[in-house]
């Protein structure tokens, strides 16, 4: 979408809006509708059933006082448009994966995924016990936004090749759909690396735009059809280990609700977040049995490549620690995450490797 | 307590809640005040936080149109007391942990936690998606409640002891605090196994009432005090891998309430699992470390004691599994555990020890 339809759209949602204003009944308790616009094509399995989940239980919740009205990609903006049109008031929300706008600032990375970042519950020990919501909040009060995490994917797949990857080197000049930080990371490796929104990648890969596509895991990349144009697919990757996605409320709009319908917003949104990643894991595992079925290869990158990704993140991450609240974000993320993951190995990976050896 | 003493109980709760019904000033949309007891005693590490955050996000959600009104254990009904305090409408909800209820119920284990069952994430896949929580109202439809899991203490400890343990003959004779099907597996090994509610865990273990006990893990175990008493530590357990805390309502003043209410007290307690389950890791490794540096020997148990528990906790579902309701739930339980464990295994696991590899 270039810049002119982009403001051509974003004019049609203000008036929608506006339409929607004067439309509402005018209910004594002050019935009031919040359009929500989001970065997922209508449908998109597990993220555009987040979006869903979190609409659906703040209408529910407040019986309708707030209805959220649920835009999904193209429906009112583009789905990289949904960040400027929510500061700019077009949009009351945004549901989304805040990775996709670094270009406002590299530390919204933190708030979806990092390389070598976070699993999805020790992003929620940092996000909601280690002072990764207020940073968050930090970065919403520079754009305008109350942002809290709604959504989450768990730890993504390594992704679809056209060719198994035997050493870093084969990733030289691969056009692959990677966004974030960990696509920065893979143009260090020599692949061309290029952010699409979901709903256009299998385009892109039917088309030979691009090579191959991580998207999220086996269940929601199944419905988007990618093993029907590649073969290869790699289970762990390095870029999202535990992907969250947002839900952002035009600060103003937020802050002229009421006490309790703000805490309906932050509730359902922390609600999504673990039911959105129930979603996805309890999907996952029947769903990598019918593609491995179905003939697809399914792999793990060797101990090389790992290296690889490890020395490219490492430096994706030093090129932005010049930036002060960058460097804040990253500093706290990765005390938090060590701090609770020597727990998690000690009691629960020491417990399911020993039921795994019990149980066989 | 004895039976009289828990009558009396029962009956100043009734009276108590009466009261409240009566002084409860006669708002227009009708402020509701709704009587809440748990298993806990106030303040308690975790668990009692948890009780508060369900409490306070129904009261904050509906603007104190429901307001809940905490009362800690002892305070109106006994630890124990508060299902059948429930059940009887003597209050209007408990938070707890259901695995205390096997008695009134075998299949409400499973709503806490089995030896060698769910871990805190399999738990929220079953629950929320593959037909856990429908089980939990199928349980709640014979005892007159409506039920949803709210609080997770992840992978509890394997607990304290005054010696360590070598092999399964260390446990002959052994007088430990161990609730559940846990507890049960452990009296297969010759233990002396008492059920005591948490307030109560360190007197017993201070008077040599019992040798030893599991709680929680390092934080809620450390604010209890028991590195006071004994220095053997265990850090992982096979007794409760992800042990939920559920939030009860009486179903006929569940069902008293508006559909708006009641998705309230579904999404908070939803929220409180999530909230709850990153309060106990967040701070676990710390506490942790601080423990180690008191002088604890923090330890493994050996493959052969995994053996043992692994055996016996076999047994214990066996002898359960004549119950046609205990085996529908195990069946289940069992088949999504093993369904969604793959998948975490291949994508999360491997991640993190390739994390662990290549940053060392």
């Amino acid at each position: 979408m270039d810049r002119r339809s982009f403001l051509r759209t974003s004019a049609l949602g203000g008036g929608a809006a506006a339409a929607t204003a004067l439309a509402a009944p005018a209910y004594a308790q002050g019935k009031r509708t919040l359009t929500m616009v989001t970065t997922w094509g209508r449908g998109l399995a597990g993220v555009h059933d987040a979006a869903e989940r979190a609409a659906s239980s703040i209408t529910a919740m407040t019986d309708g006082a707030l209805t959220v009205d649920l835009k999904a990609a193209g429906e009112l903006v583009g789905a990289f448009e949904v960040f400027d049109a929510v500061t700019a008031g077009q949009a009351d929300m945004y549901h989304g994966a805040d990775y996709y706008f670094v270009g406002q600032h590299p530390g919204y990375s933190f708030f979806t995924a990092v390389p070598f970042g976070m699993t999805a519950q020790e992003l929620a020990n940092w996000y909601y016990f280690g002072g990764g919501m207020e940073l968050h909040d930090e970065l919403g009060q520079i754009f305008g936004l109350k942002s809290f995490i709604g959504g989450n994917t768990g730890a993504q797949a390594g992704g679809w090749y056209n060719k198994e990857i035997n050493g870093p080197e084969d990733f030289q000049g691969l056009k692959f759909r990677m966004p974030g930080l960990g696509g920065q990371a893979l143009g260090k490796l020599g692949a061309s690396v290029q952010n699409l929104p979901g709903s256009e990648v299998y385009q892109a890969l039917a088309s030979g735009a691009i090579d191959g596509t991580e998207w999220i895991g086996p269940w929601a990349d199944e419905k988007a059809g990618f093993q029907e144009i590649t073969k290869t697919y790699y289970t762990a990757g390095f870029h999202e280990p535990g992907a969250a996605l947002s839900v952002a409320t035009n600060r103003e709009v937020f802050e002229s609700l009421s006490p309790a319908h703000q805490k309906v917003i932050e509730i359902a949104s922390a609600e999504t977040h673990q039911w959105s990643l129930a979603q996805f894991l309890a999907n996952n595992g029947t769903a990598l049995q019918r593609l491995a079925a179905s003939g697809v290869n399914v792999r793990e990158f060797p101990d090389s490549v790992w290296d690889a990704f490890g020395a490219a993140s490492q430096q994706v991450h030093e090129e932005n620690l010049g930036d002060e609240l960058y460097k804040k974000i990253y500093d706290s993320a990765m005390a938090s995450m060590k701090a609770s993951s020597s727990w998690i190995q000690a009691s629960e990976g020491v417990y399911r490797a020993q039921r795994d050896r019990v149980l066989g």
